[in-house]
């Protein structure tokens, strides 16, 4: 399994991250998502990690890149399915995801999304200091 | 990695499957869908099996299980994403996965689940001989 599948959800799109990610399988995420964001107009990228037991700073890193390269598409990203113990993880190594919102789960992050379109500003919850449009 | 998540969307519970399934796998996938469904009151089940390279007779038996444990909860189960090396090799092996429905993408396969609902009978293209309700 050389790619992992986008899936087309409305106006959203949405990857489970299962697998171990590796460099190479990192880059051809980014381009996919990247290419589908354009080829379907999506207008937010729900990424789910809920079988995920460990975040570190290379999928840190990476997640971080999806959501600025979809942010500069006109996209939003949203992370979903965050396992507790992950989020703990994350705290204590201070990778506290700059820039990527985070929702309980899919559809929350959807309603995230699809509250943003509509108030045409950025997801609540972003923490980087950006104001409510 | 040990489990494949299970993503619930509205009335319906999403699978992808990304990885090289086993018995264990499979098994451990049977278990927690069915008790989703009953946890969570889901009507339909997506498969997606669009990172599938090949579709044998062990997972397509699984599928069958799958869509049969699913059913007898009252839920229907649709494979969406197949590819189409996928459906070649499905005909050219027999396995023609009775009972189970499928549709193009998640999207279709959605509205499949939600038409089924709201006629209270099932899916279309069951080839199973079943009668509307």
């Amino acid at each position: 399994m050389e790619r992992i599948p986008i899936l087309k959800m409305g106006d959203c799109l949405l990857v489970t991250i299962q697998v171990d990610m590796h460099d190479r399988l990192a880059m051809t995420l980014q381009e996919d998502l990247t290419a589908r964001v354009v080829e379907t107009r999506a207008r937010g990228v729900l990424i789910d990690i809920s079988a995920l037991d460990i975040v570190d700073s290379f999928i840190g890193r990476m997640l971080g890149y999806i959501a600025a390269m979809a942010r500069v598409l006109d996209a939003r990203t949203v992370l979903v399915g965050m396992r507790p113990s992950v989020a703990i993880t994350l705290v204590e190594l201070g990778l506290e995801l700059p820039g990527v919102n985070t929702a309980l789960n899919v559809e929350r992050g959807m309603e995230m999304i699809r509250g943003a379109i509509a108030g045409n500003g950025r997801p609540a919850g972003n923490g980087k200091g950006n104001r409510q449009a």
